[in-house]
């Protein structure tokens, strides 16, 4: 039997791990499968630093052709991230007839559906377990393992940058800087940690998440995404009191009406599986018709989870390689029809932090607006007096469309009482 | 294409789940997979009960021979349980040139070595995704999705009868007969429930998960055994006290010394993923050498999530047949040379609840025969005082070896001060 031959774009820090793995682990994989892996070159702008691993003489190069044009090679992996020129390497590599690994979550977000298509008209694959949730299986566990489910819901906690940084402020009861500084110190966010805290790393995993659930495409740009930069420590505390923890989820719908797409921090039940992810772990929660509710946890992020993910992709491949037909297996998206919801007729129970007056008939007249709003009240908050100043309310609501809730709330703001803009949480997530 | 042709034997209710599957998600498997799945015949024993499903004229027939013999059918999907006929039947299946899917973890665990090899011998296929945790596709988890790593260990909640009563125990503070009315009630425990309460159950399934992860077949028989039978409520109330929560956790570890195979109730951290798993879920807590820690949660047992799981199974075989060639899958077992390390020479922390006369001294002679037999206390709980008469001592301490464990507590419990047997409950599991 022939070796599987591969090549590595990018020998940074998940590069090292894919190295080491196949370096180390090679015992481990023969249980299961018949040809070996062989890894054929490894190619890095920087061929000069020391990485502390040992690759063969002339194994490290800098030139990228070394590989995209090398005919014996059958598995490129692309590690080095970012749009281009990643993009034109996998359709380069496609198209010379091999089937591609990557960990690279912006770029399929923003172009799967044309690479995808691309990889199809090929005959070859693109695998990319890697790309959400680290070494969790859970691209995987989508297309394979709950292959037999209609998925109704997904919730998933798959920043750990951001898990870490409201972990910790829960935690240490410190401040959203100084718990970002934290992450910062112990290398669970980067220098430039926009894309983490912004929510628009979530936001580009949920888009494929959503687009294996559904068989459609999701938009990018069809996702409402919020971050975790506005999380202030006094809705920590009221959540802690209410039996909740702030999660930044992203979460997937499915319902009669159409698809929810969204990134939001939300309040999330203290005793659920959801709220025991702390510190740097990710979790998705998925609801499927036959399987109920199932939940896959673990790291994240890092050298060895993330190459876990992709050396398994490897192995998947090999063994489509191997069996000698690819698998009709890659993700074509035929649900063209289904709607995207509107954001604005997207429903959920609330949390509201009013700052208000302490002044006599204040709360009554906010309950009438969220009322003539058609939002219930299920719970209020309101503690201490001070006469004259402005104090918090906190409103838990029943469920409300956004919209209305858009509404109340721009009423509310302009009101003579209210001193402050007022704070919203979406609550829920199984 | 052809169709896959699919043959169910047992009609009860996870045969149900399955047909029920089968007919309603059908659009659902198409976005990942190219040929129709057409179930062409279900066996049973009881063809006159209505089952509340309809199935085509003919299809359901009490002949067993009718699914055997036919040459047709592709994949027989065995759901009768037990060890005879089941296994007679596989076997046949099989020579017959059929993949299998089964759920039967009982036949799996005594048998497995043999029909593995059988279904190789015959370059066929047997999937057996159903056989533990229910919908969670564990299986597929540990053989594919986590191929790349080492597995060090697994603590896994692999039995939601018994699950549920410790659950219900610590939340209701009832005890375990009440507890076990109450699954019965509730239908999550059969009537005969002694293969859940004595941990068997959880056995049959740890044996599956270490002989995947170690590549060595693990006999049932080596595997250390203990139900919750004797699970009372003050243990629970101490648990609480210390931080912990009573689990079943069935166990696998591979140290340098060998493998570790056991189901204990077992004291986990109250704060972990485990302890949060409640009710009749199930969960699987791994560590791999790459991937570190990662969880699977979900239903492990009912109609419809075991019908998820038997389900992707078919899905995998077909996907299997239409490549034209089985994959390179069965597992085989050649690591025969791992050992399994004596029970005795287990190392775990451990709690003791000692139940001895309140007297002056009592406690330094305990705390010098557990020093003697190279125990050290980490820590000591004693409450009240009972002059004269019994009182419990709770004792955590560090990691000690399970002969040395049990060489104290036979001293200790032949003290003319000590008034009943030691409770021993080992501690930790991540």
């Amino acid at each position: 039997m022939k070796n599987i031959r591969v090549g590595i774009i990018g020998f940074g820090t998940v590069g090292k791990g894919v190295v080491k793995n196949l370096q180390k682990n090679t015992g481990v994989f023969s249980r299961d499968f018949g040809a070996p892996i062989e890894l054929v070159r490894v190619v890095d702008k920087d061929i000069k630093t020391d990485r502390g691993i040992k690759l063969p003489e002339g194994m490290l190069v800098s030139d990228v052709e070394a590989i995209i044009n090398d005919e014996s090679i059958d598995i490129v992996v692309e590690l080095i991230g970012g749009i281009e020129p990643a993009k034109t390497l996998i359709k380069k590599a496609l198209s010379n007839g091999k089937s591609v690994v990557t960990a690279n979550k912006a770029l399929l977000a923003e172009y799967g559906e044309e690479l995808f298509k691309h990889a199809g008209l090929n005959n070859r694959e693109i695998f990319f377990e890697a790309s959400v949730g680290g070494g969790i299986p859970i691209i995987k566990g989508l297309r394979e393992g709950l292959a037999a489910n209609r998925i109704f819901s997904i919730y998933a906690i798959i920043n750990g940058t951001t898990n870490y940084i409201l972990s910790r402020m829960k935690e240490e009861r410190v401040s959203f800087k100084d718990a970002l500084k934290a992450a910062k110190g112990e290398g669970y966010a980067e220098a430039d940690s926009r894309l983490d805290i912004s929510g628009m790393d979530s936001a580009h995993k949920i888009v494929l998440l959503s687009s294996i659930a559904s068989g459609k495409w999701i938009e990018l740009g069809k996702v409402n995404v919020e971050g975790i930069e506005k999380v202030e420590q006094i809705d920590i505390e009221y959540a802690r009191e209410l039996g909740f923890v702030i999660k930044l989820l992203a979460v997937y719908k499915e319902k009669s009406n159409g698809i929810e797409v969204r990134v939001n921090p939300t309040m999330v039940d203290d005793k659920g599986m959801l709220a025991a992810v702390t510190g740097a772990y990710n979790a998705i929660l998925l609801e499927g018709d036959f399987v109920g509710n199932i939940l896959y946890y673990g790291l994240g992020a890092g050298e060895k989870p993330t190459a876990s993910a992709v050396v398994s992709d490897i192995l998947d491949i090999s063994r489509n390689i191997i069996s000698g037909k690819s698998r009709p297996f890659i993700p074509d998206f035929p649900n063209k029809e289904k709607k995207i919801i509107d954001i604005g007729d997207i429903r959920s129970k609330y949390y509201f932090r009013f700052t208000v007056l302490d002044k006599t008939g204040v709360l009554s007249k906010i309950a009438g607006i969220l009322g003539d709003n058609k939002i219930s009240i299920a719970s209020v908050i309101q503690k201490g007096r001070n006469k004259g100043n402005a104090v918090p309310i906190v409103v838990l609501a029943h469920k409300a469309y956004e919209k209305d809730m858009r509404r109340a709330i721009g009423i509310i703001d302009k009101l003579d009482v209210t001193k402050g803009k007022t704070v919203v949480y979406r609550v829920g997530g199984l």
